[in-house]
């Protein structure tokens, strides 16, 4: 449904906004557990994050339904309702990653996370608070944008700066990890916390859409 | 083009529903060849099941082909033109998946595909007919979206019953299997196999953004 | 905004044609960079062009930031702004994936590059030039979309091609190659390389879109 001529003259429908927020919320709280979940390096400990972050992500999962549903019924919205979908979307995507790098650890059960895998996750901490700051934003960017578009080109930094360390530490896992199982599974969780970063880039890309449709 | 407007009071044209149908059977047969494959061991076999995939692989381009060439010539379309061609484009990376899935198998020619890979391939074929099943749905959904709403759903059951199918195949592979060149064989293999139905839940998001935008 | 009633009146900005060209010529000069660059095996040489490339990324980065901000300050564009944005971006992404594979290159520092690496490399440069090529048929297409089609088949294909390349690389690197740190750096130099042509194909479709929606 095209809102491009009603919606000048209709007020507009508010509560996606608190709904997106929330989600936003989610991505934060996963973030934070998974950051602290590396540093506990006790098979036990780790299942016991894993749990606690699944959990999480089964709220958001409930969360974007409820967003899904709400637009499905909603005459008119702040944005094109496939707009908002795309963006609770991805959001979401950026909590499953979370919660499959967190599945990894627990089940692969790699030897402790070092110094780089703290780093990466500092950075997903980083994207994570972006994310949430803007959601407010998007009752604003329509007078102003230069805050979203600074939150998103921060996002693509922390995308480019969380690519560098991965690769950094592929090169000395090549050089001095020599079980090949343990590179393998190091790897892969490290990978999933850059593709966390990818994911996250992913919703700074769907709110330049906004700013470059709305704005 | 929009059709919001025009599309109230114009006959919609009928021909996408059979062209997409069309598709999603291809989905279907792809995936059964692909299910019956991997109970065939030798290297023969495998390369005859590619091949036979193949040959359908390249059936579904053409049916995308004409679907492309039809929405660029037709001037009203049952919903957005590129909606269309969005969804007939995310059915054809299922079978591009499965395709290439089918050609791993016969080219790395790994040991036999164990239960966990047969498990996949029944979630895969459980996957391709829901994507089947939601055709005709397509030209119900804008009365009652909960069929086709439910069909998303179990879709996005599917990857996530994939993933942890996948995951836990991955532990096991690590625990038990001591030939490198094996692992990461098996490996790319069974990873292939969890993106198809990571592709077949991008038809599902699809679909999600037509009941958003047209129910 | 849709443009679709006002464009009908007001003569187009066309502006924005000039800068996807230049965003077009740098996809060119990377992938030229990245070709010869696989002709050099030493470390030198290879963070040499790694650096080259490296330039090339920045300077697309700051055409596709300069076309995102147009368009956000621009009333009237030749098509949907949010599809210029995506036809910049996706450009933009094939540049970053030439620069992760030569930053790849670089520090892995694998042993000489082969001739399917070469092979994989003329398909980038070809599918660069499609690229190129197809930016003067955005300004055509409505009348006659038949050239772009034709590049956007050709840049499938290429795709397709490449994946085979990749396919049958694996298949002999499992074969004969014993070092398994080997394996895995030339892998996933090849990938990367792989996985160049898939982002060009992801521009193919884009303008395919463009087609469906425009022509």
């Amino acid at each position: 449904m095209q809102n491009s001529f009603f919606s000048r003259f209709t007020p507009k429908e508010p509560k996606f906004f608190p709904m997106l927020r929330e989600l936003s919320d989610l991505v934060v709280q996963t973030s934070a557990l998974l950051s602290e979940s590396v540093k506990h390096n006790t098979p036990e400990e780790r299942v016991d994050y894993y749990h606690r972050i699944k959990e999480k992500e089964r709220e958001a999962d409930g969360v974007a339904h409820h967003i899904f549903d709400q637009l499905s019924t909603t005459f008119i919205t702040p944005f094109d309702r496939e707009d908002i979908h795309q963006l609770a979307s991805h959001m979401d995507d950026v909590i499953d990653a979370i919660n499959s790098c967190a599945k990894r650890i627990a089940i692969y059960n790699p030897r402790p996370i070092g110094e780089s895998g703290h780093e990466l996750c500092r950075l997903i901490d980083a994207g994570a608070k972006l994310i949430q700051q803007s959601m407010p934003e998007l009752e604003r960017f329509r007078k102003d944008s230069s805050t979203l578009v600074s939150y998103c080109n921060q996002l693509h930094d922390i995308e480019n700066r969380a690519d560098d360390i991965y690769e950094e530490f592929i090169t000395r896992l090549f050089k001095y990890e020599t079980d090949f199982v343990e590179i393998i599974k190091i790897k892969e969780i490290m990978h999933e916390m850059e593709r966390i970063t990818d994911m996250a880039e992913y919703v700074s890309k769907i709110l330049k859409n906004f700013i470059v449709k709305y704005a």
